[in-house]
């Protein structure tokens, strides 16, 4: 791995004898309000621009990892993850970051209370959990920021999911990526409610790896993505400081489709949603016309999630009978 | 209307009295392969780019025009239009270019054979046919160029409408827009077939006038749209050239997509699909992953556009039951 050089001999410098047994830690899913869209460096998941989430309260990730035999095993909500299995190459890829030796194996146990693969964020919670773990098992005693790096360097939105809250992720400007990690804002929003939405959870037919990239590479719109992100990111910070929803909302919505709209102009194009996703989109927008301040991001999936404010769980709720409501800062 | 000096000025040297009784003329329909999407001036629907259509046969509007009472009376499909409606007001307003003098009215009897409002270029056709029928009445044998360039007043994407076929039309640099007009290309494509997959026949909620005019001033991905319809249209010129229709189908398909996407960064956001136009579409790309070369076009509405070539009308047929095949060619 040698574009990963310069993080692998930070990483040389921690500490290989586990403290104790078993690592384990859980860490939160996230949900960006400002979209993380485009790696300037693919083997380190360096973005092309900053991105702001918030995290999903209990709905996350709960890992544990002990040292095993002579292969990695993994196993994911209960069942043995074939070691051929993208997501057991993906772990084990991560794993080798750390591993003392060839030849040594890590039992990781990891369990999502989302659906995976259906663009609700579960590789983020997957490998900050992961980070955070291995912290524990070998009681290096990282601190945010290194946590936020290694996590990110098995999956770019883990680095938003070592903390809780509003998480914004720098992106940095260094090759070896060591500006490149996430810290939480110190605002909270108790009021603040995110509606989840399951029109699919199946597993995408383009990962969100792929469409980024192929969308990076091809897309004739994504020239004016980084200037888009970069002004709603601003935007998004005045919302929160102020709690201007309507401000939070409009923006949030806004980065969600035109991360969506540079999608559709890749060669070939990437289209997530589903004709569910539409009529949930029509049903915001009518929602909204008739007075109540409700909004929605959407991630590389079919599903929509929702934004709006406490007061109005009520009237959310009768529109979207299935909706899951979690109170990131209740 | 003191922006639209330039042209009232060429127009004022046409004569003015009747030839005949009545004018009458038919237009056909056209469908953009490379979309006109962003005026530099409203006034003179001058468009930011050049664009590139194929006519739809039959398909169209006949029109016959009179010169009548006081004021215009327009009917349409048969049907009185109230004066004060916004299709009359348009009407009306593309009259006064040629009205010899105030008090002076038309009687306007259009016919379309298309849906109107639905994203079928009615517009586009009716005052091609509009401008058609004067020349017709007045006799001014005007040639091609200028009949574009007149219908263009009325709407935009009529510039296209003059003329049958592959038909390109000019953004042209001028202010007063007189280098701003379509012609059309030499080629014939006899196997050319195009799919009319209707999901709405209702009035859209927001005009394309209305929505390519928000998007060119509000997306934050509008930017990128004139550098890519540019590099569009010189594939689809080389596509017919070469009769590479997965050259033809691919960039058409590209185009519409990244029209709709701009639009969907549009504040607030524009969305034509309905959820039956994700359903037409993932049916496409299946089509087209099963080896038949499919493609589609979609403008301002909800309803697709098929691309396909004479040989595979069955497969077309087949998965779209409700298809209606137009030849332009043919």
């Amino acid at each position: 791995m040698s574009t990963d050089e310069p993080a692998a001999a930070w990483l040389a410098g921690l500490a290989r004898e586990a403290a104790r047994p078993a690592g384990q830690a859980f860490a939160a899913a996230n949900i960006a309000l400002c979209k993380y869209w485009g790696k300037r460096d693919e083997a380190l998941n360096l973005p092309v621009t900053s991105s702001l989430s918030v995290s999903l309260g209990e709905l996350g990730t709960r890992t544990v990892v002990t040292v095993g035999e002579h292969a990695d095993a993994i196993r994911l909500n209960g069942e043995d993850v074939p070691p051929e299995a993208g997501f057991a190459r993906r772990a084990s890829r991560f794993l080798d970051l750390v591993r003392p030796a060839a030849g040594i194996g890590y039992r990781v146990d990891t369990r999502n209370a989302l659906p995976t693969g259906a663009g609700l964020a579960s590789s983020a919670s997957g490998f900050a959990a992961l980070a955070l773990a291995l912290d524990h098992l070998y009681g290096w005693e990282l601190d945010a920021r290194r946590l936020s790096i290694l996590a990110r360097l098995g999956s770019g939105s883990a680095s938003r999911s070592i903390e809780a809250g509003f998480v914004e992720w720098h992106a940095g400007t260094r090759p070896d990526g060591l500006d490149s990690f996430a810290e939480a804002l110190p605002e909270q929003w108790p009021e603040l409610r995110i509606g989840l939405l399951t029109v699919s959870a199946q597993q995408k037919a383009v990962s969100s790896r792929e469409a980024m990239q192929r969308t990076r590479l091809t897309s004739a719109l994504y020239p004016a993505w980084p200037a888009k992100a970069q002004a709603d990111l601003e935007l998004l910070r005045r919302a929160i400081r102020a709690r201007d929803f309507e401000l939070l909302g409009r923006t949030a919505e806004s980065n969600a489709l035109a991360m969506h709209a540079t999608s559709l102009a890749a060669q070939p194009p990437v289209l997530y949603w589903l004709p569910q996703t539409i009529v949930h989109m029509h049903d915001v927008w009518g929602l909204r016309e008739q007075g109540t301040p409700v909004h929605f991001t959407i991630d590389a999936g079919a599903n929509l999630k929702l934004l709006f404010l406490a007061r109005d769980a009520g009237v959310v709720a009768a529109r979207f009978p299935g909706v899951r409501v979690v109170a990131p800062f209740a």
